[in-house]
């Protein structure tokens, strides 16, 4: 499928994606994208459902164009053995705190999509909707087809771009590992078999019959013609958007986006419990970015969010992660529609 | 600099370097290459004076242009207890073996660049040098360019890429981590630094004045296109070269290469004790691709180079390495002149 044919499915003006980022944009940023030309998403993995409910409200209301994002992981049972291990590998860091790590709140940290999901979504009935973490299970799937979704997932390694093909997907972004936020890997926890872009895009390529969406380090027009002349039908772009006006990133994260630390990211698996790429902070220097210590994705969130909320308090951010890609040179603090603009000359 | 001043830098009809690959190729392939428009290298670490002389002779008396590629680490000081150590996490394979781990034999595994290298090579006066692992010192770098060599150096971060163009490299080979092979990282030990070709050429490209020539994962002319869409000046390819008629690749690699083995390739310090990329074998599944046991660079090859010849005798790979990088899928049973046109065609 050429990039044409991808844009005229999307019902975009060009297939560059704006890559879903939980906890760093809404549908503000969605709308900006698309309204560019661009195709917006909202992620949905962090959204109660009536904050749901109002941001799919929002985005079919525009008349735009957008893709909705889910996580699709199969929910983790609680496990007290090792969220107590998990907790006495971050104790000294409650102590210093003075924190009682007993005092942790439960909570969901991500949640994965589900059948309420599902029915919520059909009254919207999004054109796209994204999945990470493979797919869901098939009558969810089906589901969300029945109402003429274009459906999207990501892989990380030829095998599940094979897997996404065989199971219904209708495109899928091979994503290289240089790419910010959580590896949608999902057939296997070995990470030595991410590949980078330059590598995993061509190969999915030639292995698929579907169209493949390019992921993970694209910041730049340049990045987005090199994603073609590798055999993508369309890009997802994610770190170049985090500084847009209408991205929820926080002022030191967006600083340090725009700093030296920005040169240095590392897949660590502390934030959530599952691998997700970001800038390196103390917590990861001092435990190792990829720990056997956090509990289950998601559960690993709680304690960590903990730690990260008392020290934030105190303007500390040795807990707060900061994803971001492995090259933050395209970030600007400009309006959304600008850089998917700046971007879309990629296509030209 | 653009890729046709590069060419003419380096006499080629393209700005197209065959990486040097020892154990894999010697004189043969260079000129081959070299005769096809690209630039072929001499791997000089694991030649012996009087060898590395004659291929010196072969490539001068060619009237083509050639690259003499050397390493250029540190040699370690020997440590017996960190050899003990090492070979104390090989016995079991040397006892299933039955070999005695005191009769592995002393060996150098790989020589660093040396004042005698370097007079002999001013004997002929190689148009290209390229070093890995940094750059020799001053002293050695300046006999080096007495003769007017281009010198090249590898770079994985863009701190390496700076570092090189101020202690004097001429080019700088952006070498992304999908490469096969030797990893030419030497500011820092720290893997979780390295970056993906797509990541780390354009933000290399930004920051230094020199041309950047792009490695890693480029196995097509698709690749090639990307590359130059990404700023690179040129091009090095390695792994698309392993079965090439004149590459002194063994039936077993070759046929590995184009097997679903060669989907996962890691970056293992088992082999020689530095960080190489090759595809995974029993011992690197069973120790882990990154120990700490292995003695320093190359120091850890003699006591693996000793297993894997008692093994490969019995028919068995299970401690040979077979580098490759992550995209295996340009490696062609071909004439390396035809594998370089190929590749070439990406410069239209």
């Amino acid at each position: 499928m050429t990039g044409q044919t991808l844009s005229s499915r999307l019902a975009t003006r060009w297939p560059l994606l704006q890559a879903p980022m939980a906890g760093a944009q809404d549908s503000a940023m969605a709308l900006a994208v698309s309204g560019a030309g661009g195709l917006g998403a909202l992620p949905c993995a962090m959204l109660a459902p009536d904050a749901l409910r109002r941001e799919l409200q929002t985005l079919a209301a525009s008349g735009l164009p957008y893709n909705v994002n889910w996580f699709c992981h199969p929910p983790p049972a609680p496990d007290a053995a090792r969220e107590a291990a998990w907790r006495a590998a971050l104790k000294p860091y409650f102590d210093e705190l003075g924190l009682d790590p007993e005092a942790v709140p439960g909570g969901p940290g991500r949640a994965p999509f589900s059948r309420e999901a599902a029915e919520l979504m059909a009254e919207f009935r999004p054109p796209v909707v994204s999945f990470h973490f493979g797919l869901p299970a098939p009558e969810l799937l089906t589901r969300v087809k029945s109402w003429g979704a274009f459906v999207l997932s990501s892989a990380t390694t030829v095998r599940e771009a094979l897997w996404l093909q065989e199971h219904g997907a209708d495109a899928i972004i091979a994503q290289g590992l240089e790419a910010g936020g959580h590896r949608g890997h999902f057939l296997s926890d070995d990470l030595s078999e991410q590949m980078g872009t330059f590598t995993l895009l061509p190969q999915v390529v030639a292995a698929v019959r579907v169209p493949v969406i390019a992921a993970g380090g694209i910041a730049s027009a340049a990045g987005v013609r090199a994603a073609q002349a590798l055999g993508a039908a369309g890009v997802q772009v994610g770190t170049a958007y985090l500084c847009a006006d209408e991205a929820l990133t926080t002022p030191a994260h967006r600083a340090a986006l725009h700093s030296e630390a920005a040169r240095h990211t590392v897949i660590t698996n502390l934030v959530t419990g599952r691998p997700a790429r970001g800038m390196v902070n103390r917590v990861m220097r001092e435990l190792g970015p990829i720990s056997p210590a956090p509990s289950a994705f998601p559960l690993a969130t709680a304690a960590m969010a903990y730690l990260r909320a008392a020290a934030e308090k105190q303007g500390r951010h040795d807990f707060t992660h900061w994803w971001s890609g492995q090259n933050a040179s395209g970030c600007r603090a400009a309006p959304a529609a600008d850089i998917t603009r700046a971007l879309a000359q990629g296509f030209a």
